[in-house]
């Protein structure tokens, strides 16, 4: 397969992509949405050939794998969900009059192509390709090989639906091979953004070897800070819902620092709180700040906000990370210094997350600093571009002061 | 010298830096101003020491080169217009509640450690420091060999009345070696952003060999297409504006598409209108598709406007490209399906600048399309943080359904 030609073709269908208005791309999911309906015996075949093959996997990559008539329906109300949301298109940034008759209009627009590595589960096919459709970008997906064929079956079918209801013919490209993944990471000619999900060291791999910008996190390393003003009675489930209300999430707490001058048996108060066997392991160096994902937290005794805060600095991935204290000075100073995309106050860190926040659909948590940080909605999958309308202007009259700029701000 | 050590000693400083509050910041760049105005013969000697040096430099090496009363007074009137610009940070995006004691707060914070390394020009150090200093960033500068003497003059003067005003010891630091410049590349721990100005290659040589992010261009081969419908007594002085009015711009037009139907001599008529003898280059093949950064230009037929927008999509730079046309739906094809950071109608591609654009001060001009596109201005040195504010909030009870959302946007 020569990926350089392949998503080169990507490339020119996204400027047609680009310039669909939002009429034709909600119909596009509106009939996909339909499709996924009417082929879903299709799909399940094609889920089950994946299921017995695989049978040999761990439990958890099964669940994850197995696409049965609920996740179909959970597929499709997203769907929905997204056609309901606003354009995220077309969207007026600025409208500026630089001089008489001649006008700036920043505008969102599409950011072009974007690559998607996901693992095992099928379902982020469906959900992936749907909001890229949404904001107007073509879309390259490479999948876990043990849902080749889930996948397989689902691209078809979003595909075909796609073309039909107008999208152009390259809107969407589905790589089957893994040696596809170190192709597509070479072609930052043609595609402009990588959005993997999965593994920390999966991650890692992406961002080392790609001059494509990536968009994600490579690891959640979140952090609660006891401050010495802390309620106590309000602190414990805090902590015990952010360490195991959902073990394996990146915005899950994997440090418990705690300031000295509590006499109280912290570690006692959440083993006796949780449902579940907590370890909480006293963090004797660097290696124990790490992501566990497990019910197991590092516990470290801090002489201050400061030095709290220090750490976090540290040895954080600039996730999400929790002060609990019941004096706001301390909470004000710690949530202007630590240097997270979210630092929250008395409440737990599994509020990290696009659906909380209310963005209506999630592309993805970044850990990065620039372009989207923090949960990332569909505004995170466009960019902007400038619009300047002329009259036959020219830079010589503004620099020779035959003309002046008089920036008026429209609307 | 440990760059390492010493970029994590600027890291360290940067989450003070990025707590200071606006009248700080506006002290210390006082405080610069007036410094520089006192220390002004230290300056100018340690310019004539470059300038003696650099003696058998090209006559436009050593203009950039000199640092005399007007570039000192362009320096300090730059910055006092940057005082009076409004502060870019703490600036509330998202206010939300998303239940009852339970608000969301997005907010803009400075991006952290910014490396600008850039070329001969002395007065980009404090342009660029002052900048850093507005928006609440720590800055590492490496400026270019020739002007060794100047700079650190400069440096001295900025840094020691900075430090005097309040900004922590590491907000600013200087790299003196060129071996600097590799090492800077290495710290991605430390350093958030890199801005590289100046020639093509070394900006090429920048973005390929660090993974720290760059914003910037490497070329601007920006396009004017001259429609079917184009009125040529109002495209011919623009086309000579975009080429001739600053040559050596990167908003340039560096290639001129005529439709095939336009039967008048265009070259002569655009050498006709022009002060200086413009060498006007039939295309012959891809390799005339260049950055000249000279009185010359390439010139291409098309058969139509959708040509002309696959040629630029495929040969520009997405820096700025230009439609001459009195035809509304051909301009708004071509400004929809161009995919550039700057599409004009029927005005000069130089307006392609932050001052033209009315943003008050410029940080550069990124032809990258995440985070920061076209001219940019001191919005594109800020990203955002969440801030989430609870009262023993806890994921678990959203999860069971005994709390839920209700998401209201407040103010």
């Amino acid at each position: 397969m020569d990926y350089r030609k392949l998503t080169q073709d990507v490339k020119s269908d996204s400027f047609l992509m680009a310039s669909l208005p939002e009429a034709v791309r909600n119909d596009a999911l509106r009939a996909i949405a339909d499709a996924l309906r009417t082929s879903s015996s299709d799909i399940f075949k094609a889920n089950e050939a994946d299921l017995a093959a695989g049978r040999a996997l761990p439990a958890p990559i099964l669940g994850r794998l197995k696409f049965d008539d609920h996740k179909l329906a959970d597929c499709i109300s997203g769907i929905h969900d997204l056609i309901s949301l606003e354009d995220p298109l077309f969207k007026t940034l600025l409208k500026r009059q630089l001089d008489e008759g001649l006008t700036l209009i920043k505008t969102t627009c599409p950011i072009g192509v974007i690559g998607v590595i996901f693992e095992s589960r099928p379902d982020a096919l469906v959900q992936i390709s749907s909001l890229c459709i949404k904001s107007g970008n073509c879309a390259i997906l490479k999948g876990g090989s043990e849902a080749a064929e889930t996948n397989r079956a689902l691209f078809d079918v979003i595909y075909d639906a796609g073309v039909k209801a107008g999208l152009p013919k390259n809107f969407m490209m589905l790589i089957e091979d893994r040696a596809g993944i170190d192709e597509l990471l070479k072609c930052h000619e043609s595609v402009d953004l990588i959005i993997p999900r999965g593994s920390n060291q999966f991650v890692q791999y992406i961002m080392a070897n790609s001059k494509i910008p990536v968009m994600g996190h490579a690891n959640g390393l979140c952090h609660i800070y006891v401050d010495k003003d802390a309620d106590l009675e309000k602190a414990v489930p805090i902590i015990v819902d952010s360490k195991t209300q959902y073990v394996a999430a990146c915005n899950a707490m994997e440090t418990l620092l705690v300031h000295e001058d509590i006499s109280a048996d912290l570690g006692a108060m959440i083993k006796k709180a949780s449902a579940v066997d907590i370890e909480i392991i006293p963090a004797r160096g660097e290696t124990d700040y790490k992501e566990y994902l497990d019910y197991k937290m590092t516990y470290k005794k801090v002489a201050s906000a400061d030095e709290a805060i220090a750490h976090i600095n540290r040895y954080g991935s600039h996730h999400t990370d929790c002060i609990l204290t019941e004096n706001e000075k301390t909470a004000d100073r710690f949530m202007s210094l630590v240097d997270s995309a979210g630092v929250y106050w008395n409440c737990s860190t599994r509020f990290a997350d696009g659906f909380r926040y209310g963005f209506g659909a999630e592309v993805g948590i970044s850990t990065g600093k620039l372009h989207a940080r923090g949960p990332v909605g569909l505004d995170g999958l466009v960019t902007y571009k400038y619009k300047l309308y002329g009259h036959g202007q020219i830079v010589a009259d503004y620099a020779s002061g035959k003309s002046a700029f008089h920036f008026k701000d429209l609307k």
